[in-house]
């Protein structure tokens, strides 16, 4: 993407995000109207969906001709990644949210033909966004980010999700072992930020394209890498285990997989 | 403890706990020496040292009967609980600072005659200072703090420790599994916050007495419960798998141990 292009969208998606924010923390003192979708861990609140809602008319307006793929489904019925897509998680970690008021984010990004071009990672309670383009870089709110150091597994913390580890689904135990330590923040998000900031060296958990669309054109722009676990690359409409991860981390976890 | 000897001591730890953030800070930009204590993930820094000399030092001079129990061995060497008692964790969740610069807290308490008088727990890069004293209450920097709910382990977030729950210890995973999602923050300090928060209903770990015993006198104030994991209440200076957690969600935590 161009900058100038991207500088455009992005004065205007920090408006969107900046409004979101609003209304996530004018509910927050208030009971939330909590609905089960899955099951009793995921959860839609009305926070979520008058989100998406507002960034879907937002977009609409915006980008006419795109189609919109967001968590509660309140965009489109994408079966492909042709043309412009916007993918939207409203609120990522609604859990956290819910019990935590803390540690939940919101991801929104651009991808055309199925390459990611620009996008906004905004970590709420922090205060953080993080937000870039392909080929442009990368910012922490004004702050242009550099390439976290290219740390292996055994010498940084790993990301990981809870049923995850539980249940060992691919080796994680043993990349827990190698790692200096697990971490679990409930939020792909959230994790997401701590491996841009070099604070772990690899995320890794279930993920559908909204948890993970969006931090993975940042981290690409970093130098990270974002891949299926057994090392393949994921389409942005992939649903499955996908990491991100420094270069050396990722090489260390493909190879536990078949080790 | 009265409550205005709690305000005297209050008001001088308030300043030592200030003097230990500004010492850390000074570091944060550098290159940190890291030693190996027990192992690879067992770390200390010269800031962990430095901070536990000068509250060290100050102890002695505001307390020259009490006796000092810290982390870093730089007290005395304590076998008993009898007479005051100062239990001090200077930098709690170093390999949280080291890798994250986040995530690391600071904890000091008064203990007599093994009964727990007065806590401080100092999120530091939250900036929250959790502290209180037994029968006076508990305060969130200047915010006294009420009970959080008393909800049953289903209906709350568990904290737990990374080994525990990939060995399976004490049946961690199906304490996750009954729990609505297991969150592992990498410092039982910051772990204690959530719980007193109510942002979580229990955090399980191994701990050793610096770990718990000022998280402990806060808890209790707040009617939640610290025990071991079968249900017993732990000494202050034992080493083991200590949980702290809502009535409720302690109460399903100890009948799993038997079932």
């Amino acid at each position: 993407m161009q900058e100038a292009t991207y500088r455009q969208w992005d004065e205007q998606v920090t408006n969107w995000i900046d409004e979101a924010r609003k209304n996530i923390l004018a509910h927050f003192h208030e009971t939330l109207d909590v609905e089960q979708k899955s099951g009793r861990r995921d959860l839609v609140t009305q926070v979520d969906k008058q989100n998406e809602q507002r960034f879907v008319a937002h977009i609409r307006a915006a980008d006419p001709d795109a189609r919109i793929l967001g968590e509660e489904g309140l965009g489109d019925d994408v079966q492909d990644d042709q043309g412009r897509l916007w993918i939207l998680d409203p609120l990522d970690g609604t859990m956290n949210f819910i019990k935590q008021r803390d540690d939940f984010a919101i991801m929104l990004s651009l991808y055309v033909d199925g390459v990611g071009q620009a996008a906004w990672l905004y970590d709420v309670m922090g205060n953080r966004l993080f937000h870039g383009a392909k080929g442009v870089g990368v910012w922490l709110n004004d702050k242009k980010m550099s390439a976290p150091k290219n740390l292996p597994l055994s010498e940084g913390l790993s990301g990981l999700s809870g049923p995850l580890v539980s249940h060992d689904v691919d080796h994680m135990q043993a990349i827990a072992a190698t790692s200096l330590g697990m971490r679990i923040v409930g939020s792909a998000g959230i994790a997401f930020t701590k491996v841009l900031r070099g604070q772990q060296v690899c995320y890794i958990s279930y993920l559908r394209p909204w948890d993970f669309a969006t931090g993975k054109i940042l981290a690409e722009e970093l130098g990270l890498v974002v891949t299926t676990v057994d090392g393949q690359t994921p389409t942005v409409l992939s649903y499955g285990v996908v990491l991100v991860a420094t270069k050396q981390a990722q090489k260390d976890i493909v190879a536990m997989q078949t080790a």
